[in-house]
């Protein structure tokens, strides 16, 4: 072989290198080693996709020297483009620019089809490009009265020919529009196309007339029981382009999973009405996600749901009836893979739906999800992931095993059900800090950086005003009153005598303790009630509890790490939940908060279809267990009811606090405990 | 082996033969041995699709000999099944019978999967029962709320681990049901179940709670020009159990297929319209048919629809534009697999519709229906198969090679056009003769067997009345009037004095010849006009001209044997199709009637899943004449319109009738049908 007739061409970073006949494009060389550059055009100098960098001069690491002349001359059409669409400096388009002597080329991430979402955790994996819609462009062969055959297969021709792509089918739709779009693009096409799945070929969803110079769009829906969010997601880059959230509207139809069910049982039809109620307002979130990324809502092509396994069943209208009572069957555990337009969604007519599956009656694809995000399965130590929610999904494993249950805390945590609670927003209280001497709070409102002791305080949430406390603030807020010796480990609110503080006063036939008296500027009054204190019991102790049995089940007494998950796992103190007893002792440096793991795990679904394969297989994997008849869980439960008044293994934190042994309940040890409960079940 | 302990069963009509254990029931030993025995309910005595006739004595001809316990005894399965349902005596249940010595087994036909609906034609061949959507019994394993999985991922376990069926899937309505029909059949339950195809995985369409004792229907419709015709089939034993036809309503948007293009054309939202016309009156058809064979259109899960493509594009909701010029290119020309929901038919929620391949852009899925169904492709002798409707379907070939093409025969053939035309119904000429001496018709009318000159007649007529001629009756009267020599060949009525009777009358410029005067009883008079005359020259020139023309192709001047197809091809007389020159020279024996070949082919479709692929593999062998752009089609439909003056070679037609040689017009040999071929294409 000739050299100089056969230039060496080496790719990175891939590494791939190979001899090319001189005068090949840079695009060719790449497809025959199979490196991952891009190319919506396939090589026409359309689309600009497959840019990279020619490296000049000597490599030493390679062996080669790289002349000026290695590629042919920067020409027309890269001039046209980088006049019209700009170019950076010192690229060239691989599909224009051919090789003619041995050359080193780096192909940027940019360029790469399957190019790396980047996430900003360290312990967390990029996500992989690889999603359901790609767009091809491609030139049909116009049609011919002697070889008679419909445009349509002709078009799918070209995509065999130019694509390599097999068994393509289109989409009823398509046939409607692909005689106009053919000739209005003078026989050029650009087609988006979804890969399909193991039930379903590829199919053309869409058609646009000549080369198509956008992109399309794909939704991460994480169906919680109290809020719905959205991350809108660029399915070209990756790039999340809006994000939003609305109150699951639901709630109307009781505030927990399980007053839904009843729901349902109730009223006929009562299933669905929230079935229409939950679709409804998905649809008024697609509206206001796509407004926000100031898009047609028509692009969107691909929407990904995580959901526990009521809303699951809502949302694809079956009743739940079966999940409100053993053995809690679900109606079907697989993922699905559905049209938007047979869930009344209003996206692109054609575009899909996927589901990721449930693990059991009680552990959703909710939890799937974050099990996708968080790889418990993967891990070399043994992690225990919760996602705290109006139910907690708990995963405790390493890459021998995982467990996953879920645990009923009810919606207290997310500030519901609590006198002073409302949802995080603007004027709610998020953080708390209570001097243990003199026990008063001192605290930092959403919307301001300023805690409320600090000068312009009062000035920075003049907007807003201090109107409740959310979720994550309540937690602080019961944490520090335990640390300040306010409320005692059965979780009573002590009198001003004991306290020695008339924040703590008399309200009923408990106590409760003032945090801010609005009254004065017409704002509310905001306590902590006795009941706040045992509705944050009881949602802690399930959770709790769920965390303690997998560790039983998994015969350890302790975890190397545990992560935070949820909508508002983000904004947890893990010392204020460690205090609290929501989660078991870990030393504080390793509790780490993952965010919205759920809605992650929806958008690695929605980025990259294999993952999808994946997490179908690892949810296999993952033992289920059933709280709802472990007799541990009842046993936990009852014990996990007090705020602990022992911190120990418990290092980092026994430094920082000792926690005050006070009793300030006369009638014994658990007896407030018990009645509460007992006055909660009776009557709310 | 001991012979005694494995007894030879021997089955009929296969031959099928083996030893088994005795013991072994039947049902097994037939499946062991792939022989094709039915059963629904999967051998629990329930269903008795397995019955089977036992043979006993002696067989020399399978060397046995069958003793009278060579089957286990009656049992209480079969007597319960007998009482509450009847058995013919001699049969038993295969699954309950148990083989105890050597025995001759025959299966009845009933009792086959793959049964034959016999056709009553010599010449066509039977259909193997191969439908889409067959019935399954199953019982299901309760859920485990320690081996969590969904109610269907067990249901789908069941049909794999019962029925051998893999991947199957499941709609999105089974979702809804699943739970609650599993519960109240006490998890036993009977599934529909859609096998699937190249495109799709086998999936569940309906569930019924415990074992389902009925059946399920699909339609094979003929979707034509001028009616749509719709057969209603029973997918288990492939009886037809209704049939009804309606008229096609974008009747009022434009005759022929071409008025129709033009309209769409003309009126934006045109196409959309006709669209919602076609699909609207499928469904009053299909609450017709349903009504007439007292069933619940909801179980009816499977159609086929066969028609021409301007109707095809139509009735996809595809602007057929580009259908009404060159290069007359279709949309799309493979078969659809669809939703009867996304074309608005009203059947059972999941029900499926296969829409066969379209051979051309004039050469449409009807075309493809009849190649089907008359099989050219596979007969030895040349065969020219004319289907005639509004448009012209064409098939000529042999299993060596077949031509199609299309011929615009405009309406005239099915009455319309024609000044006393009328559809075929009660009341309605259909067959006529006129005396060549008195020039006296005598006719038939639909809805009597008597001839109009017989006792009784006007008795037999009075519900009706006689109210027009449809259209095999005026292709007889056409023929008569040409025998009687009442017309000339170049299509002139003749004057009372030029044919010596009054019944021809000036009427106008040209002269009428009168059939029946009905005005004494307040009915019609029911003439026939020169223009009706010329309508018919112009469809016949054109339907004998591509049959020219493909017989041109294959270089032939002449052709074994012709089949008249066609919605009332049953009903045209060879020997006036071959007097009046629509289609080429034959021996009149050779001439036989195939009824609705499209509709067969639809049907042929429905039952049988295999012959989708074998028509799909056809069609695409099929080579395709256009007639729009061969300059032979013009020269032959100029020279067809003449009504032949001479009828050689024509030996069987020549014994009966000498044509006279007159010719009523004076101005010239083709002079008239020119200028009324203008006069139409001009003003009308």
């Amino acid at each position: 072989m000739n050299d100089q007739d056969n230039p060496l061409v080496i790719f990175t970073p891939s590494g791939k290198r190979g001899r090319f006949a001189s005068g090949t494009p840079i695009l060719t060389a790449a497809r025959q080693l199979g490196v991952d550059l891009d190319s919506v055009c396939g090589g026409r100098g359309i689309c600009s996709k497959c840019q990279i960098t020619p490296s000049y001069g000597e490599f030493p690491k390679h062996g080669v020297t790289v002349g000026d002349d290695a590629l042919s001359q920067w020409n027309a059409v890269e001039e046209r483009y980088k006049s019209k669409r700009g170019m950076i400096n010192g690229r060239r388009l691989g599909c224009q620019a051919q090789v003619q002597g041995d050359i080193v080329i780096d192909v940027p991430p940019e360029s790469q089809v399957h190019k790396q979402v980047v996430r900003k955790r360290a312990e967390a994996r990029d996500i992989v490009m690889s999603p359901s819609v790609h767009l091809y462009y491609i030139e049909v062969q116009e049609p011919d009265m002697h070889e008679p055959s419909g445009d349509l297969e002709r078009l799918i021709d070209a995509l065999q020919s130019q694509w390599q792509l097999e068994n393509v089918r289109a989409d009823l739709h398509i046939l409607q529009s692909v005689q106009p779009m053919l000739r209005k693009g003078e026989w050029k096409v650009t087609c988006a196309l979804h890969q399909g799945d193991d039930a379903n070929p590829p199919s053309i969803m869409h058609i646009w007339p000549g080369y198509y110079d956008g992109t399309v769009y794909g939704l991460a829906v994480d169906l919680g029981s109290t809020t719905i969010a959205a991350h809108l997601c660029d399915l070209q880059t990756g790039d999340v382009v809006a994000s939003s959230g609305i109150m699951n509207p639901q709630i109307r139809f009781g505030e927990d999973l399980m007053s839904r069910v009843s729901y349902s049982m109730m009223n006929p039809g009562g299933a669905d009405e929230m079935t229409t109620a939950v679709r409804d307002s998905m649809n008024a979130l697609f509206v206001q996600v796509a407004a926000e990324a100031e898009i047609d809502r028509a692009l969107i092509v691909d929407a990904v749901f995580v959901c526990n396994p009521v809303m699951h069943h809502l949302f694809l209208g079956i009743d739940p009836f079966e999940l409100g009572q053993a053995p809690f069957a679900l109606a079907t555990s697989n993922s699905l893979a559905l049209r938007a337009v047979d869930l009344d969604l209003n996206l692109h007519r054609a575009a899909r739906v996927y589901i990721l599956p449930c693990i059991a009656g009680h552990v959703g694809a909710d939890a799937a999800a974050v099990a996708l995000s968080e790889s418990p399965n993967t891990s070399e130590d043994l992690v225990l992931v919760v996602d705290v929610g109006t139910n907690a999904e708990i995963l405790l494993g390493n890459k021998e095993r995982v467990l996953a249950c879920s645990s009923p805390t009810g919606p207290a945590f997310e500030g519901a059900q609590i006198s002073s609670g409302q949802r995080a927003a603007p004027g709610a209280i998020e953080r708390v800090e209570i001097d243990p001497v003199t026990k008063e709070p001192r605290f930092r409102v959403i919307g301001s950086d300023l805690w409320s002791d600090q000068d312009g305080f009062a000035q920075s949430i003049l907007s807003s005003g201090i109107t409740g406390i959310c979720g994550s603030g309540i937690i602080e807020m019961v944490a520090e009153m335990r640390i300040a010796g306010i409320v005692d480990g059965p979780g009573l609110i002590g009198s001003p005598d004991q306290t020695g503080t008339d924040r703590c006063f008399l309200d009923g036939r408990t106590h409760s303790y003032l945090v801010w008296d609005g009254t004065a500027e017409g704002g509310p009054c905001i306590t902590v009630t006795n009941h706040d204190i045992r509705e944050i019991q009881m949602a802690k102790a399930a959770l709790y509890s769920g965390a303690r049995l997998l560790m039983d089940k998994f015969g350890v007494e302790s975890v190397d790490r545990i992560v935070l998950a949820g909508a508002f796992g983000a904004h947890i103190s893990p010392k204020h939940a460690m205090v609290l007893g929501m989660i078991p002792d870990c030393r504080l440096e390793k509790v780490t908060s993952a965010g919205n793991a759920a809605g992650t795990g929806a958008r690695i679904a929605l980025l990259n279809i294999e993952a999808r394969a994946d997490i179908e297989r690892i949810v296999c994997e993952i033992h289920k267990i059933e709280t709802a008849i472990e007799p541990r869980f009842q046993e936990h439960f009852v014990n996990a009811s007090n705020i602990p008044n022992s911190v120990e293994p418990f290092p980092i934190l026994a430094e920082v606090v000792t926690l005050p042994d006070v009793n300030f309940n006369t009638a014994g040890e658990n007896g407030a405990e018990t009645s509460g409960r007992r006055r909660r079940r009776r009557g709310q």
